[in-house]
């Protein structure tokens, strides 16, 4: 399975380059590229043995792309993009992973880019990588529906590219990470375990397991399992049912209204998946199981794909392979970190090797 | 140069798997891997023109390893030693990229971890990712340094691994940076510009490349370009001359003592390079020009590379080819992104395209 890669020569190009036949690409596209994607693919031995039957899992951890989540993936093309349209700014709404991603390949590109927030919505601290990037930040008087709205008029009258979830280009790019865990497994896996918010996401995932196979490069596809935070499950009902006041503390998908809800829910029934739910506290647990026991370091919404499976996994086929996609560094939340960690550090300790092996319990 | 990675079964095994036959490990070492290494080389174009003569920059960005450091390279193999040697935990003296490093190894080894600290030395905030691992945080009424005699202390007397610099293996996975950097280029750079702090890094990567020369999978050397920060400037003078009270907004590399002081300077001198100081000015401006212009996110510590070449780049042969090590990933200092930011958002637009449409300056 782990075959050794080449040693000489064998560096990573980003994902166009090397998806460049799967991608509305061509040879006038500016690339522009920060060697996105070939994230790793994690064994998850602890969370298989606790669900037993032989289940073998894995994490792919797009949390380890340059900007620290899987929007990158959607990035590097949109902004491409972006840069062959002649476009001299790229514009988005949003408080979080979008703009960080948006404004580090703005960045890269040679072109502004300007995020848009609804006013005392969100701390400093949620936009500070978009700002480290140089994006510009301007709040409206207004909330983040209008914010949207604002985006796409702007976007019709300015020669200024939006990079929301409707630019069509970002699904495409999104669309390799289901490439690269076929790729890496060596075929596809037997379930795909993942996050839904926006529903673009899953959306991508199976755009990419349809042409994998249907170019011949896998044999079948893997049944998609989704799972939304249950303060914001606008799709478990099998239809779109926006939720007006979505919570959770996985805000990455603390979203009520999905964009790609429609899409995403033909997909899972395609996949004969399904769409559920899981609890903040199975949220939690989750997102401690994976620091504490498998040493990965995720952001909350990230582990809600490991929530379901824990809570879902005895569906599995005996002997399956899983793959849960985590979409986030933890690092893009550190407050979270600390108000899981249930540890405390004690008044401090003699200055003596046996006061401190005391105090470790030896 | 960047020669496609072949489609199927390619699955990065981690570090140690992938350069084996270079570490001191057998069939009785139990690999504890978070699939580490394999970062990506990333050009550095925006730098490369600012310096001109034909220069071609890449940055070899570690901080997109697991735990966001270049530390995962040598805990992933510090930990698997420890474990085939029986210890039931490891521990460290550490505030900061080594702490978290040992404890997502320690906790994906099924080992505990912990963490020595001065009381009242360091914010939460600074150790929130190895409480998120679960490592146990010990504070002593002492200084750093009277916790890394502890920690030797009880390493001796303890079925108990300290895995702070001392430990010999870590060095060896460092090492593995260098491997790559040669098998990311195909060739051995010419420059290696890299932060200097504790002086251990710039020793492996020293390693690495004389063990690639001695195999004869590289012709020849780099010159080793290191870099500290002038209020931590143990090394420059050519001989280690300890610092009492270091102080830089490079945390990273805030070291007065450098452990692998004496045989960095033997690797810089055998390689006919230098170790030579940047101002925190320097630093925070190549920080901010990483972030603004390549889109690259980094450790403040990590910018010193760059705060170098730019300072020092006229003196590197022209048309060469110049790798700078980027430690860190930027996201473990936000409070540092926020302070650094010269963005401030605007009071609230009317929730108006014109009006924010206006406020772009369009």
């Amino acid at each position: 399975m782990t075959a050794i890669l080449p040693r000489s020569g064998a560096n990573w190009p980003g994902l166009i380059e090397h998806y460049r036949e799967y991608l509305p690409v061509d040879e006038r596209t500016p690339v522009v590229t920060l060697r996105e994607g070939n994230t790793p693919l994690i064994p998850l031995e602890s969370i298989g043995r606790r669900l037993g039957r032989g289940l073998r899992v894995w994490a792919k951890f797009d949390g380890l792309n340059p900007t620290g989540s899987f929007k990158d993936r959607g990035m590097t093309i949109a902004v491409s993009k972006a840069k062959e349209a002649g476009a001299q700014a790229v514009l988005c709404a949003s408080t979080g992973n979008t703009s960080a991603a948006a404004a580090a390949y703005a960045a890269r590109a040679g072109l502004r880019a300007y995020v848009l927030i609804p006013e005392g919505y969100v701390a400093l601290g949620k936009l500070a990588q978009a700002l480290v990037y140089g994006a510009e930040v301007i709040a409206i008087r207004g909330n983040f529906d209008q914010a949207l709205a604002i985006v796409r008029t702007i976007a019709e009258h300015y020669p200024i590219t939006l990079v929301n979830s409707v630019n069509p280009f970002r699904l495409q790019g999104q669309k390799t990470a289901a490439f690269e865990v076929c790729d890496q497994l060596g075929t596809a896996p037997d379930w795909l375990c993942i996050p839904v918010g926006n529903a673009g996401n899953i959306t991508a995932y199976w755009m990419g397991f349809c042409e994998y196979a249907q170019r011949g490069r896998i044999a079948g596809r893997p049944i998609l399992q989704g799972f939304e935070a249950s303060g914001a499950a606008a799709l478990v009902g099998g239809k779109v049912e926006p939720v007006a006041h979505p919570e959770t503390v996985a805000t990455a998908i603390r979203i009520g209204n999905p964009a790609s809800g429609v899409r995403a829910l033909a997909a899972v029934r395609a996949s004969a998946g399904a769409i559920r739910v899981v609890s903040d506290p199975e949220i939690l647990e989750a997102y401690r199981i994976l620091a504490c026991e498998e040493g990965i370091f995720c952001e909350p919404a990230s582990a809600a794909a490991v929530a379901g499976l824990l809570k879902y996994g005895h569906e599995a086929p005996a002997g399956g392979q899983v793959v849960c996609v985590l979409t986030g560094n933890g690092l893009k939340d550190p407050d979270r970190a600390i108000a899981v960690s249930a540890v405390e550090i004690a008044p401090g300790a003699d200055p003596t090797a046996s006061a401190v092996a005391k105090a470790m319990g030896f």
